[in-house]
């Protein structure tokens, strides 16, 4: 490349790479795209990049990327303070937020363990989390992991956290999706619903069995 | 979006959507990971992107992309100023460099022709192109657009553009690719192997029919 490319180019395309799952191809043509159709766009992604580099931080409350101290949930006066949703990324906080199903506060992990990339619990945030334990007056704390190996060894190591300090841990219910044909759910899923399965009241609603 | 991130932190996951086939999860995805795991990647990503906006523009004579006046291959004086062979985009211009069968010159059209789109020869260097049949001598234009109907329509003009300055025009060859099994090839290209067939000599070299 370097002996066809300008040396510009070349470190342009180089420097596109450090996004995920962006290889050489793709990052020469997110170079050419912008350098031909959209320079408006990539002053814009520019500008903006080098300002969220300097300036986003971890909120100090629940470790949500933000520009400010602390994030809008933790400075916000209208969330219920008696539950505490941990999840293990921003993109975890938005989807939980957007279900509209729950209003109270949140921590985020940025992870899970994975002890051969050398995660553990303190990279995960676990002496904040124990020192909010503490301090704040939680009735229930929501484990919203991944249903993944390294999701249920976090949310296990999460609850034992939770009881250490007398708080009730909860795990968000894990089953068939909705609007799921069984014929086509796996088999896992399916074994995780059969044994979270709830009995039936005369109204039909499900309730816990 | 807005009333989960901060405001820095949306702004940033729109500025990634300039990307060509990102969307708003895969932007999520970049700036979570960026400002996560790769801050000096990021850093580095938006200095370069900075100056290659600012700097790179199109050769004089050939149009790809440079930081410089005229290009590596116009600036060259190890080329071939007999044959100029007509590209698409700098990657096709990438890829015909690296198969090592070419040592001529370049056109970088920077596009093909689409109606629809308001593409058409003014906005790929026609004029340029016309300027240099007259003012160079070249022996022969090798036309290398895609085998697409916009890219046919290209060739089928740039050809018209050459013989009318006396210019011998002629296009890659399109067929079964090296090493292809006829069997998982499909029925365009069969048929433009077919009627681009060659008359075997006795050495089992193919010649032109």
């Amino acid at each position: 490349m370097p002996d066809v490319y300008s040396p510009l180019l070349s470190q342009l395309i180089e420097a596109f790479q450090c996004l995920p799952g962006v290889g050489s191809k793709t990052a020469q043509r997110m170079a050419f795209h912008l350098l031909d159709k959209d320079r408006e766009g990539a002053g814009r992604l520019a500008e903006t990049l080098e300002r969220a580099v300097k300036s986003i931080r971890h909120c100090e409350r629940c470790r949500m990327l933000t520009e400010e101290r602390v994030c809008r949930f933790c400075g916000s006066d209208k969330r219920d303070r008696t539950q505490l949703c941990v999840v293990e990324t921003p993109a975890d906080l938005l989807a939980i937020e957007q279900s509209g199903a729950y209003r109270g506060d949140y921590f985020v992990l940025m992870g899970h363990l994975s002890p051969i990339d050398g995660i553990g619990p303190a990279e995960l945030g676990f002496p904040l989390l124990e020192q909010r334990f503490v301090a704040e007056r939680f009735a229930e704390v929501v484990l919203a992991t991944s249903v993944t190996i390294e999701g249920d060894a976090t949310a296990h190591l999460l609850a034992a956290l939770a009881r250490k300090h007398g708080l009730r841990a909860s795990r968000i219910a894990y089953g068939i999706p909705v609007g799921g044909e069984l014929e086509y759910v796996d088999g896992g899923t399916l074994a995780r619903a059969l044994s979270g399965r709830r009995a039936m009241d005369s109204a039909g609603e499900g309730e816990r069995s």
